[in-house]
């Protein structure tokens, strides 16, 4: 922050977030109407625009396939024709969800006759930090919109061009419909020394939700003077109890573990009932072989799947992300609970049981954000819950856990209802 | 942290830090009985051991006479016979609310089959830091076990003696009630480093409640890596609407801001309409003046009330906490929500006024986590709101505005049902 160019900047951003404070008000204002006007009208934009915004997102991908970038982030970044309808039908479906705003609820009656209750209001200004996936654009300034807060994006460098794009038709969608042009805006520099400033106005922001890599939320944890909705990793587990149905441990396990390897959701660590495993395991050892996916186990594992690796302790709290389970035989529900507590990273868990008690139990004192009987963990998703949309995961316990919607961009303050009441 | 002291000191802590976590699965597992169990047995040896408290009360007492703390000071620091037993009683009325843990809500059945819905958890560990108050180590010692969290307290060093004997009289009533005595730990040490090691660590404890002056939470926000459930301050305003009742308003300020001086709910500033200011505000004031409350006024304030002193912008911020208030005379109800919104502390705000339309916007508008409509913002509370106890109010947007009792110290989860299911 000595040089002068970092001056500058700071300076930029801080105004960006002054202005953003200052556009929260009419965005906390704004009817439904208007905000489901500001959504429709930006999913009519970004049709229209359509030509515009590939034309603009190949300035991107030219500029990123010079750099050598792989193929993954390439994909990752390239707007198609099928990205932006999809891109556009998102938008419109959150116009479709429930206004969260403003609804009372818990009105009670106090002997002083004061009336008492809650009402749902945004939280204010919210800063989005996000790779280089330009989808993410209008997808989070919809969500933050539709919650009545005003938004400041700030997303990969080498998307700026795309991300530019969209945020105009944003700032179009917003002024058309009556509501303030700088209820979301655009960080419009590949300095990476933004971030820094971004994470430390804490007067201007309210909350930075980060949505990217685990070194990227690493360093936000570090550095971050403003509360964050964050997701750090998701080594989730499927726990088979003793009394678990066979066929169903079979299923829940394969769609967990195999559905789709590079998702949150995707269980890590198996870990199965000592009465259990002799029948059981070597079944799921042939499903998880048969998908090509590699075992990492225990010593009891090892006996029952001669083909499973050892596994190190680093084993029981990574998340792989890729066709490899760590597997570990436990003597039963406490010692799986335990294991669970210790090496999660409370994302998702699940129980496959025909035992009321222990399912109880494991809803009870597993301290995750999504905990789960019968199921396979990859239903932990904020569409699959019913939130309609969903902003992130939240790993965290403050404020907001697991799946977070447009609920989980708002906060409850108390109303009063009196009738000139004073305090004795 | 470089000195062999300090490594010491920051070992000891980490330690004790570690053991709250340990301790905050079994705290979390407990039984309503068992927490209940808990309180009452404190209750009871509060009442048995009076004496021996008095007498560890009266060490710190000695040592602060000879330190020369002020009369106020010294006030907080007395356990009475009468404060020993409102403190029994307080721990008591503690077991006697409900069990916020385990309480599941919104249950749904989605279209895969899953039954989605929330279940209210203890947030974890729960570091509370505070003044020179022996009594807020049992009452917070007695919120944070009956909302199933691990407790480390960490009270003002003048309380050392009072806090430790207290502390170890909670330790047994969690032994005798089948509950881990780490559950409640009190750092035993003066040694004024502790607190700064005891924010750094986000691994083991999940909040920081502090409870003291706006120096102590100034240096919080600054240094602390852990999230925290705070109040800066209550700089309150009453806003009188153009068309309020006068004898309703006259009675809303009197109450507001002469109740009583040195509480954070008390009104600092008083908005008033100018329609209404020429009738009404000589009035207010020869009541104010009656009182002996010093008025701080705008050019039309002190043109209406001669006696009153000009504001500075200062006196727009200002959290008096004395028989003082600014007067500011305001175009209307859009002048009024704007002055709140730049100058309040975002505690608590009230309209008086007969005019529905107005009535909604300023509830709706004004963003405090209290807005009140024709009552005393004295009523910013939690036993007034019917919460039954509270740890404190927050002046913060996320997790918990307002009042925070039992519910604020938990979280939810999700849980999903299933028979089963897996994802397509």
């Amino acid at each position: 922050m000595t040089t002068e160019t970092n001056t500058a900047l700071d300076q930029a951003i801080r105004q960006l977030a002054k202005d953003a404070r200052a556009a929260s008000r009419g965005m906390a204002r704004a009817s439904t109407e208007q905000k489901n006007n500001a959504l429709l009208t930006l999913a009519r934009l970004i049709r229209e625009q359509a030509p515009a915004l590939r034309a603009a997102n190949e300035l991107d991908l030219t500029a990123a396939r010079k750099a050598g970038l792989e193929a993954a982030m390439l994909d990752r970044l390239t707007l198609s024709d099928k990205g932006i309808e999809s891109m556009a039908e998102g938008v419109e479906q959150i116009a479709t969800l429930p206004d969260p705003v403003g609804s009372i609820t818990d009105m009670n009656t106090r002997p002083s006759g004061i009336q008492v209750g809650k009402m749902r209001v945004p939280l204010g200004v919210i800063g989005i930090i996000y790779e280089a996936r330009p989808n993410v654009t209008a997808d989070a300034a919809a969500l933050c919109i539709k919650s009545g807060n005003a938004t400041i994006l700030r997303g990969g460098s080498e998307a700026l061009n795309s991300n530019r794009a969209i945020a105009a038709l944003v700032q179009q969608s917003l002024a058309e419909s009556g509501l303030p042009a700088q209820g979301v805006q655009c960080i419009d520099t590949t300095d990476r020394a933004a971030v820094g400033i971004l994470i430390t106005l804490r007067d201007d922001i309210d909350v930075i939700v980060p949505r990217g890599g685990k070194g990227l939320i690493e360093r936000l944890i570090k550095e971050s003077r403003v509360p964050m909705i964050k997701h750090l990793d998701g080594n989730c587990h499927v726990y088979v109890d003793d009394d678990a149905d066979p066929e169903m441990a079979l299923r829940i396990v394969e769609n967990a573990k195999t559905q789709r390897y590079g998702t949150c959701n995707t269980t890590e660590s198996l870990l199965i009932a000592r009465s259990i495993a002799g029948s059981l395991l070597p079944r799921i050892g042939a499903m998880l072989k048969d998908k090509g996916v590699v075992v990492r186990g225990c010593a009891e594992t090892q006996a029952l799947l001669p083909y499973a690796e050892p596994a190190t302790e680093e084993d029981w709290v990574t998340e792989y992300l890729a066709p490899l389970i760590a597997v570990k035989v436990v003597s039963g529900l406490d010692e799986a609970i335990s294991h669970i507590n210790t090496y999660s990273s409370q994302h998702t868990e699940a129980i496959v049981t025909d035992h009321y008690g222990n399912a109880m139990r494991f809803l009870r004192e597993v301290d995750s954000s999504s905990v789960m009987v019968n199921a396979s963990t990859r239903f932990a998703d904020g569409f699959e819950y019913g939130l309609g949309a969903e902003i992130g995961i939240s790993t965290d316990k403050i404020h907001a856990r697991g799946p977070v919607g447009l609920e989980g961009l708002t906060s409850q303050k108390w109303i009063v209802l009196g009738h000139g009441e004073t305090r004795r």
